[in-house]
């Protein structure tokens, strides 16, 4: 077998089978391929395309390039979900305790902010003394005895991935489906879990900017999942708008424990209760997805799912204490506020110029190395469709120093749109995709 | 200006603009962007091809990464003729000197047998005694002299190319029209001529099997040559079946001289004498084609071509007189005669096949370190249209050993077509494109 002619086949639009899937991601790995060959071949994909059983075995080759997680042993049913990224979503750190308490196991591994999307982890980390370096016995032991647990992807898994995605970043093949898709799907896969459910947002501020490129997206992820043998759900979102009021890392962690409380904005509630109930329905605990929002909805008001919450926090070395007594009180001493330049209704407020706005604060990053800080952010006092007048507040924005809060405000500032007509409400929850 | 942006400029279907290709270029000439870059790059580009115009621009930035030939001093007009490659294709070795005592200067820098294509270059070096390795003076005294010169491409000249073929080889991106052309181009330009002619082959014996793939790299020659000041012609000739009675490194000498002698196998005739003559039309010394052709005749007839192709034997160190002694006795050792298995008409003999077969009897090559033998080949006595009886003598085979022959002999045989009736003679000439 010769690279040359591998590549050659997935250029001219021809199905690769498993072997020559194998001869390039082995030899990838094992550098026996050199980069230069891996890259073209990525651009071939690119263009051409793959089936779903390409991408299934792209996907499983990938996987077994590292370890996985050994959840052998524990009572399941194992079930995560995985978001593509938008600005304000801190559903994982509401959904896995709501899970948990209803019977789930999930074990999560989750990524960090780049670009204009935030992370998981960045926005756990902001927890005073909390770790998402879990070793695997560790990780084992909270999913067994309080149903969740919460780390980063160990260099261990998937470093195919790690490897792929480096090349695919400098060479213009990110914004591929079946890569994407085997990217994604291998991490998932490589956690050990029998079910998923992927948030697929759609819209400015996310990754697939179209519906129509979203829908592809969660297609192959259900279909791609389905061939491999897992039961999958996709649900597309809508990430026009940020999720929630408050958008950073602690102030993430706020209206968590907000949302957990029974609290939060009716936008994160309903796209966190979809979500789970989803992941309810896919591990078997409900046997529909209403009978699974009732579920979740009784663990919020109960309070079993805060309870499970802090037992994180303090499972994964958290002063949950501490965190408390910070609620409300973490701001940086640098802030601003946006305010409505004219009378009448909150027409927007772009995702993605907040998103792209909160790397200056220090929200996000550019680049994977680059820190982060725990107390910038926004707190949105008027959404959309909220009734303003000229002055009125629509947001106090918390920047690491007054040069990133200069750097962002042409940005923040172009994010809101006044109108004089109440903006027509669009759905949260655009379309479902399952393969149960 | 990053490659990354370049690339994905291009993989979206945008034209680069000369900066940015100048980028690309010089930034792989000076190694400062990494080869995995520019193999997703040229994947890109055969994905979404290049305008004329940026195919002129990547043609004179990849001629300017090295020398040129400097010709001045000498009287033009300088005109040259490329063909993209062919079976048995030896009209340089004929139209050189017939150009040249048309009162054409052919400054020519040809190419080495790969593949099932054969090369100008070993057929000269068949010859005993004759280089091809020329110096710059000696290059011009010839040429100024005798009116042409033949030599192969020197590293200096359009060092970019060989850097880019090298990669484009081992990636999947040799089909490609515009960078196929801006290989083809840089080099011919940088042989300092005014005027180019271009034998685009088509056909199965020829890189371009078909006549719209064909056509497609004539235009984007043709109108890039243009775009960059010189006059051109593209001439799309067949290459089904092998051109002329004799394939080999010195059979094809032979030929070469009964063509310039006025023997020549009417095929190679018409194929020589039609680019000739817009060779004499591109340099301005024939008002039109019929012109020009009666001219080329009458250097045929007179006796004076055949001349400067002695004195060129000459001057390139080749013993003119023992080129003469083994015309007609330097044959392999080994052979075999292909016989026709039937009563009947030749109605093909596979180009593609014979070419192939070449490779294990030593005429060609797969690799362009491998070495080719002077004494090997065939020798046809029957071709297409010709009537055969069962057993006839269809062509006479030599290899470099019996293994060679053994090895071959499928292709060879499998070459072969004998059917009932008189095969249609299709055209050999099958389109013009002219820029002049």
């Amino acid at each position: 077998m010769r690279a040359v002619d591998i590549i050659m086949k997935k250029r001219d639009g021809h199905e690769l089978s498993r072997e020559e899937l194998a001869f390039i991601v082995n030899g990838y790995v094992s550098s026996e391929i050199p980069e230069y060959q891996i890259s073209s071949w990525l651009m071939a994909v690119f263009f051409r395309g793959m089936s779903f059983r390409e991408t299934a075995d792209l996907t499983d080759l990938m996987l077994r390039s590292g370890s996985v997680m050994n959840l052998s042993g524990l009572a399941g049913p194992f079930v995560d979900k995985h978001s593509t990224g938008g600005v304000g979503d801190k559903v994982s750190l509401v959904l896995a305790p709501i899970a948990a308490a209803c019977g789930i196991k999930v074990p999560m591994m989750s990524g960090r902010a780049l670009g204009h999307t935030g992370g998981t982890l960045d926005k756990l980390e902001s927890i005073p003394g909390y770790t998402t370096r879990l070793d695997e016995a560790s990780f084992r032991e909270f999913i067994g005895r309080d149903g969740f647990a919460m780390t980063g992807q160990t260099d261990a898994i998937v470093p195919a991935d790690k490897k792929l995605y480096s090349l695919r970043d400098v060479t213009g093949t990110v914004e591929s489906v079946p890569l994407i898709t085997a990217s994604i799907l291998s991490k998932k896969v490589a956690e050990g879990a029998d079910a998923l459910v992927f948030d697929v947002k759609s819209g400015p501020g996310a990754f697939m900017k179209t519906e129509e490129d979203a829908e592809r997206l969660a297609t192959s992820l259900v279909r791609t999942g389905q061939a491999m043998g897992k039961r999958i759900v996709g649900v597309i979102t809508d990430m026009t708008e940020p999720l929630g009021d408050k958008v950073g890392n602690f102030l993430e962690v706020e209206e968590s424990i907000d949302c957990l409380k029974g609290g939060g904005p009716a936008d994160m509630m309903e796209v966190t209760y979809r979500l789970t109930s989803w992941m309810l329905v896919a591990g078997g605990v409900a046997k529909d997805i209403a009978q699974a929002e009732t579920m979740c909805r009784e663990a919020v008001s109960s309070g079993k799912a805060y309870e499970l919450f802090l037992r994180n926090v303090r499972n994964q070395g958290g002063d949950a204490e501490k965190m408390q007594a910070l609620y409300g009180n973490w701001r940086s001493r640098y802030s601003r506020e946006l305010k409505a330049p004219r009378t009448g209704y909150v027409a927007s407020i772009d995702a993605y110029k907040i998103g792209l706005a909160g790397v200056y604060l220090g929200v996000g990053r550019d680049r994977t190395t680059d820190p982060v800080q725990p107390d910038v952010g926004f707190i949105f006092k008027a959404r959309k469709g909220a009734k303003v007048g000229e002055g009125d507040l629509v947001a106090t924005v918390y920047g690491k120093d007054d040069a990133s809060l200069d750097a962002a405000w042409p940005l923040i500032s172009g994010s809101l749109t006044v109108s004089d007509n109440k903006p027509v409400t669009s759905p949260l929850i655009i379309k479902e995709i399952t393969a149960l």
